[in-house]
């Protein structure tokens, strides 16, 4: 499968030849797991401070251990990277969510309306509260607190609801504003 | 494949055993040809007048000659109905249009952020004009159609489009009360 | 009574004698019963099939038998097409809901703020529906239901609502797109 | 013609006879000259205080001189309170500018959507500014000063135009909380 | 301590000496009572009319007896016009809550985000109606009044959060079209 | 000066001792420059790697070397900081921005309205363009580049604008979820 012959984004990557070693280790991992190079990873390798913080950001959020699965963190991306319009976030997450779910049904289910999606009564709650979060964090109380509580989440469950629904808010802007273009493999990847 | 154990609709969808002999053949043709019956059609058989009505509305703007192609009426279609959250309308359409247009991205990056598409500037603007149709009809003026003719749609074109962002409009509208599913195949098609 | 010498749309009506037999005969019979044809149908004339299928939607839901009353029908077109700032179908629909109601007061009152018009409990629900499928169709779901319920409708009733809701949001569009204005006679019809 | 018999607000009136001297003469003088007390003299009576700073403003800015007409200042108060919602002051203020633009479709045409009414285009540009300080006026900067002079406003005429959308701002809002209701009269006056 | 540079607003204030004695004469006492003249004086003084119109609305709200005290009273003003992006109301009025409420911190707080000041369930009870009131008064219903109720407020309380949120509304929107310019002075009034 | 007896958040911040030696090196040297421990150290410290995370991509964005001066990062900070009703960041960097400034005034001017603040036109525009970032990034597009182009900013300060809106919005809406209490210092400091 070739590449699209369009930009992957409004600021030209840097050659790969030229970054950091730590950087360039980092992307060639990730292109032998996955068979190939997302985006996110070329773009932001422009600011190697930037890039390094962000991974380790991402990893410390998406790979943590919790009663949060990891279908469920990427239920989150999805549902508020929609609410944001990030095209990159949704189509890259949304190909992840698949394979993490094993389910090829869920991530456009969430994307569009994740209220009609095949997700538990639990499930809808934390969707429930990463909107809020990510549109009116400002009004976010004590009644969420209880409400989230009455579905079993416990304090640091509330805590990785809202930093993945805002550390991907940043997410989601930065991908706007660089024109991040999703990599042609997620539209298909966990279709099956 | 078989279908999904979840409910088509919070509406029970009539016998087919039970219909009007015109509803029950166009549903028996859409199935000869698509393989599947769209869960569209099943749900507005419960009421035969409305159902002919929306069929024959949706034909007479889906299927018109002129400028607009059957694809850039579905992106029509697939962006607006994206900004009201409807998933029916969203999957459905969006796997129509990448058959018609032959392009297996499109429809999902047109549902997350139509500005960032691979579309022309002419189809920009018209999915600019579709989205204030949706969104605020209320402000469109003589400035939006110089715009539009700008970019060499005419009276007709310009029709078009605000019809079939108005009628999209009212089956989201209705498809969300109904919580109308989206049938698998739709997830799937045109992806290749 | 003269006509203004507005015109009435931004899309030039076609000649009646132009028309299609039954589209001809329609206005004829709309202009015996009214004493004045109403503009929507001479704009909408211009698209025969369109009209065609617009009145038979039209009358699917406005003139169907069912526990709304026709002037209820009429509060749901007023206070979304409100919402939506579309003045032909309020200041249309306010005329008819004037002398379907019997009551000169209730379309000014519900026009400008339903809220604290001259209604019923039960049709303060309806209209609160009406308004949530006209802003927020996809926050619809269960809860909305009960309430509904509560107050006595069934589930035909809430299709009829929300259709209702749905087709006017088309119609409010398009009349917004086409710059549809009312005819002088909406405005003092039933105030007496 | 009597009155509905509605309460005129949540909050009840005072007694006539319980009022100070200058409030009475002056509900005494309106009821001579239009037939009937306004219900928004009885309520505000309640608050002698209030009531004389109210009128005293009310008078200030929609009784100067200037070069805004006495329609075109009622004009600025339904458009902006129609988009307040308040029912009170879109009912009383669309009969007084009818009567005072001597046009009977005027005020609903405002009402609903002043982009379609019958308006000239500086008239247009007066009711977008006003439409800003009402909804926006955080917003409000020099392009906007721009706009209104190079349609032949001044200084004053715009001190005017913001300072009518902010009074009567404030009005909607109370009438709004008050629940007050427009008298039946209001609703026939200036249609003939 | 000498004033900015800046001007106080886009509108040339008045000479002092050709003022109206009575208004000469209250810009002289407020400041011998301040020790400066706050610049909303100033600006209104253009206009005597609207001058004394809104100081006597402003008192007969601001320094009314009643179970809101003086410093709740600028609670009101201080969330509201944070919420309508009033640089004058919420500088110059944060330092009169500061002085009112005896506490350097509470402004500051109210101002970015009311929900997390130092404020008992009252005051917030207090200030959540007074936003709604200052953006969504059309909704305000029975439900408001029981809460508020249910919060020790009666009749006469609930009227003037909703006419100070009013009243002010009306300020922002004056001040913000005039570009009033806070006095530097009141940034640090109250804050020892 | 002693602490307010409030909690600093929602979520209980650990032991000094309890923490990891960088992290408690880090929060010591703050406090040695400083004076005290601004308390989002302490509630971040809860987490180890998201504190790390944090700190590194903070100081990569607020004291990287480029055209934006330091003062105009904090800019950037406080307006949209405060678009999101962030109670700790507008307080907190409302104090830094002071002090960067050397300007008492600049940080509540932009906190309330930054249009209305004593800023150039550059950093107008910078802050117009920072606040889409935070609001509506799914729209930014070339012109947007093009007017930043135009105050000549380059590539990189855009990321620049962009990234730290984003980062804030993050912060932002950890701090809005945790209830992060802004420390009283941050209230006076800078303002002589």
């Amino acid at each position: 499968m070739t590449e699209s012959s369009y930009p992957i984004s409004r600021f030209t990557p840097p050659e790969l030849s030229s970054l950091p070693e730590d950087i360039r280790a980092q992307i060639e991992t990730v292109q032998e797991k996955s068979g190939f190079v997302p985006n996110v990873f070329l773009v932001l390798a422009r600011r190697p401070d930037e890039f390094r913080a962000f991974m380790a950001y991402h990893d410390a959020l998406m790979e943590r251990e919790g009663n949060l699965t990891k279908a469920e963190r990427e239920m989150i991306v999805v549902a508020t990277s929609s609410a944001n319009q990030c095209q990159y976030c949704v189509i890259a997450h949304g190909a992840i969510l698949r394979i993490r779910a094993k389910n090829p049904l869920i991530a456009d289910q969430i994307a569009t309306n994740y209220r009609k999606a095949d997700i538990t009564e639990r499930q809808r709650a934390m969707l429930d509260f990463a909107m809020k979060v990510a549109q009116q964090a400002h009004q976010v109380g004590e009644e969420d607190f209880a409400t989230l509580v009455s579905h079993g989440f416990d304090q640091e469950d509330i805590w990785d609801i809202a930093a993945i629904a805002g550390f991907f808010g940043m997410s989601n802007r930065i991908a706007n504003v660089t024109n991040l273009r999703a990599n042609d493999q997620f539209f298909t990847l966990g279709r099956d």
